[in-house]
């Protein structure tokens, strides 16, 4: 019989995340009930989001119990189906959590098709953190063409397609990350027109000088001092989308957003935004994505960590802003 | 020749506005030109907004100079008029100043029925500050019936209509102000569910046992710890109209906002709110609120000081929280 290995959590961080926060557990792979799908898992994505799941603070939704297997979504390949819409070699994407396999009911399962794009791309650009891109631009940021768009995390899985999207759509795309590497790469190959880079000082000015007419759409991933700094900027009737607030997300004490009276005077319309809210128009971003991949405006890049046993560390590092790329973990 | 007494900018204040920030002038009145209309000033409304004024700092529009009459709105009498839509003795409202006499463009002036209302009336709850309730309610908060809608300063000119028009709605509405006077007002006399009392302590208990279904509407005039406090009550999909905040205009350092994740995690919208945003549909609001005042569904409360001399200390008390209803100063 074949043996899973998955993490589960041993305990809820206090600040920052911890190897000692997770614990690998060894046991027969399951086996499939009625209407449900055996799934081998290739790939594991592993998000920002998760932190908030660490904890039993009211977020959107419960958090992990202790001894719970870790949340996370999978890329991977049906082996074997109780469900008629399955068979085995399919490729699906899972809410399968850090692990090898996974039985879920087949309603829980995204059938993607992988020869149109790597298969961990359905993890990326054209998964979640995607359709997180363009949902909030469409409907939150909603540039019109000529309009400065500014997102923070730029190099990252939502903000490099946020990034993108601005400049399919016509208008100037401005990045903030962290290190000049990344920058270059915000510029040189997602082609933003402007990268700041946050970790050199003076954003502010910086920031001003990459955006000459002002700020009419931020794509917000970060919050903190970057938040307050943008909030500076922002235009006249300009808009917030608050997708994530990663530099909170470590901190005991939450961060005091000082600029908020700039909502006021600018009329800004701010709104928080989590993917699932668009659940009924997925097929409409899955859609508008693959054919930005197809032609070619759509590039993305992966840091992959090799391992079940890497899951962790990978985590760790994403909440620290040490990955380049939507962080993945090779399964197999 | 009849003499013109106006209150003029003498100087910009650092923190709370003290009476020495202001001179007050005495010039013979002004003759009106080809088109404009000679006021005899009745009334004068003192309102937050004008604490934004006595600065330099970006805000809606730009500060007022040193030797400037004092921005502020009147209600009073034409004498004499060079412009075919008045005629003396018709009653108006007039971005004067803070002044016995102005001289405007026509255009400048909103003719009002003083057949319907008491005249001080166009200055609050038929005025500047009832239109921003309605407009920020209609169009920001835009509660359903059953919803809960808070106001802060809810004895305010803003805010006494804000929880009116939540029950004229079919709203719960729940209040909060300065003592317990106030909030016995905001009950008995404007009809609002309940009232909760910042100064007595305990603000988030008493304002979650005021909201047993949480918070989906919130109307923000003040800022600061108040909005930290409701924005832990805020329910799913709710709404921030920020209309003002008063407790930062003073501040010589900007509250913290702590709460902001909850934007994230609940998906509030929050929008910054000006009046002037809406004046094309002013007629909408002037008549929805009229109809109000007629049915009894509307009822005002107004703080009148007693002539010219006493405006700055109105307005300092205003800025305090030491005013109980509208602010108004009796000219004549």
């Amino acid at each position: 019989m074949t043996a899973n290995r998955a993490w589960t959590l041993a305990s809820y961080p206090s600040g920052w995340v911890t190897e000692e926060n997770f614990k690998l557990i060894e046991s027969p792979a399951p086996s499939p009930g009625d209407g449900e799908v055996l799934v081998k898992n290739l790939w594991l994505s592993l998000d920002p989001y998760m932190r908030g799941r660490l904890s039993q603070q009211k977020s959107y939704v419960k958090g992990i119990e202790i001894g719970d297997v870790m949340t996370g979504e999978t890329a991977g390949e049906v082996v074997e189906s109780k469900h008629p819409g399955f068979k085995p070699g399919d490729k699906v994407t899972a809410p399968s959590g850090w692990q090898l396999y996974c039985c879920l009911k087949g309603d829980l399962l995204t059938k993607v098709d992988a020869s149109k794009a790597p298969l961990s791309y359905f993890l990326g650009c054209l998964g979640m953190p995607g359709r997180t891109a363009y949902f909030g631009m469409k409907d939150i940021c909603a540039p019109k063409p000529g309009e400065t768009v500014v997102v923070s995390a730029a190099s990252g899985a939502v903000g490099s397609v946020v990034g993108q999207l601005a400049k399919a759509w016509g208008c100037r795309a401005v990045g903030i990350a962290g290190g000049k590497v990344k920058c270059d790469y915000v510029v040189k190959d997602l082609g933003f027109d402007a990268c700041v880079d946050y970790k050199a000082g003076n954003l502010f000015e910086n920031l001003k000088a990459a955006c000459p007419k002002g700020v009419d759409a931020y794509f917000e991933n970060v919050g903190g001092e970057i938040l307050d700094t943008v909030l500076r900027l922002m235009n006249f009737k300009s808009r917030i989308a608050v997708c994530g607030l990663i530099s909170d997300y470590n901190a005991t004490e939450s961060y005091g957003v000082k600029m908020f009276r700039a909502i006021l005077v600018n009329r800004i319309k701010v709104q928080g935004l989590i993917v699932f809210d668009w659940l009924e128009r997925y097929a409409e971003g899955n859609k508008a994505l693959l054919d930005l991949v197809a032609a070619g405006k759509l590039k993305t890049r992966e840091s992959v960590l090799d391992g079940i046993e890497q899951a962790p560390r990978g985590l760790i590092g994403l909440l620290k802003g040490e990955n380049f790329g939507k962080q993945l973990v090779k399964l197999a």
